[in-house]
């Protein structure tokens, strides 16, 4: 419980892998927060999912609407609030999980690439806690948000190998280290760590090692 | 990887607490699975949901369906089968998450306590399972449909220590053994292995405790 106290934000986009946070990593975020004895504050935009994906058929749940704060608050079992109501003053830490929400929910980056744009109290809040210097955590294929949003600082990145992903990171302004599934990539200026989780993971064990390093040390960066 | 080849089912009855599977039992669940090389195989029936529970308000969304088979894939990633097309002979053991999915969907429990029924393809599958001698989990609520469902062969289970839920088990032929949230009561005579979980955890890392000694006996039991 060495890390008693710390208020860790932890950004649920939605509550599945094709359309919202993807589930296994945020939960694995949530367990290695909890064992550290970090408060869990978990945050979502309350606005609506880009779309809502059938995750039997794979299919566009067409005419459908779900929001990113209803359906994250499935993931926190009700105990989420409005990332607007949000700001860096009330975290020490803030880690963005993986899944297709980082990349059409929280921004645009599943259909526009290197010229997306993030959403807008998501930009506030990694621009906030970046001026803090409070450190920030992107799983999966959320580091394009970082890369977005702080690309004029050359944040160091990872989201594993995936050279057309890591192509556009550094596009954006970003520096990309390629990383294997129990890496993480610390970017110590910038105070961001990232690892590829299931961007490269064939199973939940897998994604479970570089997220408890992602979490260890995202806690250390905020001693 | 000591259990590499075991097949191991997992009943995702939607995916959420409050209407339907609960997400970090039944992630630490697949958690400590994968970890231990058995082939997880989801499972879910193929019917709606008693109805939809907006988690950010608790209440229900009113007109809103959703079928325990869509929801359940989205804790697994897709990759999830209809429980009315397996039989015991395509498994190796058999674990029920629990979340209110359990007591409202697979079976009305929520809402009739010992009268309740438990739903078709569930009880099918429990009575194969036991008539084969294959083990069985239940965690948190879902060792009420145990007890519903094997209740003539007076099953040993613990939800905790919960009076009121207890005294259902009983009366529905069950023997309720109060426990604490680390601890699981193993069933020898019937391969039945049941914990707690969020009937008393303060929070995951407490699940994770009694969800990973619930896996590893059930896998112990099927060798």
């Amino acid at each position: 419980m060495k890390y008693q106290g710390k208020r860790a934000g932890v950004v649920l986009a939605g509550c599945g892998v094709y359309d919202g946070a993807e589930i296994h990593e945020a939960v694995l975020t949530l367990l290695a927060l909890n064992r550290a004895g970090a408060e869990i504050v978990c945050l979502a935009p309350d606005k609506q999912q880009h779309h809502v994906v059938n995750h039997l058929s794979g299919k566009e749940s067409a005419g459908e609407n779900r929001s990113m704060l209803a359906e994250g608050a499935r993931i926190a079992r009700g105990n989420i609030k409005e990332m607007g109501k949000i700001s860096a003053t009330d975290l020490d830490l803030l880690i963005f999980p993986g899944g297709y929400g980082a990349a059409k929910n929280l921004s645009d980056f599943a259909f526009k690439g290197r010229d997306c744009t993030v959403e807008r109290e998501t930009e506030r809040l990694i621009r906030e806690m970046h001026d803090a210097r409070k450190p920030q955590g992107f799983i999966c294929i959320a580091p394009v948000i970082a890369a977005k949003v702080l690309g004029a600082h050359g944040p160091l990145l990872t989201i594993g190998f995936d050279a057309q992903t890591a192509a556009a990171i550094e596009a954006m302004g970003g520096k990309h280290i390629n990383s294997k599934i129990d890496e993480i990539v610390v970017d110590d200026n910038n105070r961001l760590v990232s690892t590829p989780a299931y961007m490269l993971a064939s199973g939940i064990a897998e994604v479970a090692m570089g997220v408890e390093k992602l979490v260890g040390e995202v806690l250390r960066l905020c001693r």
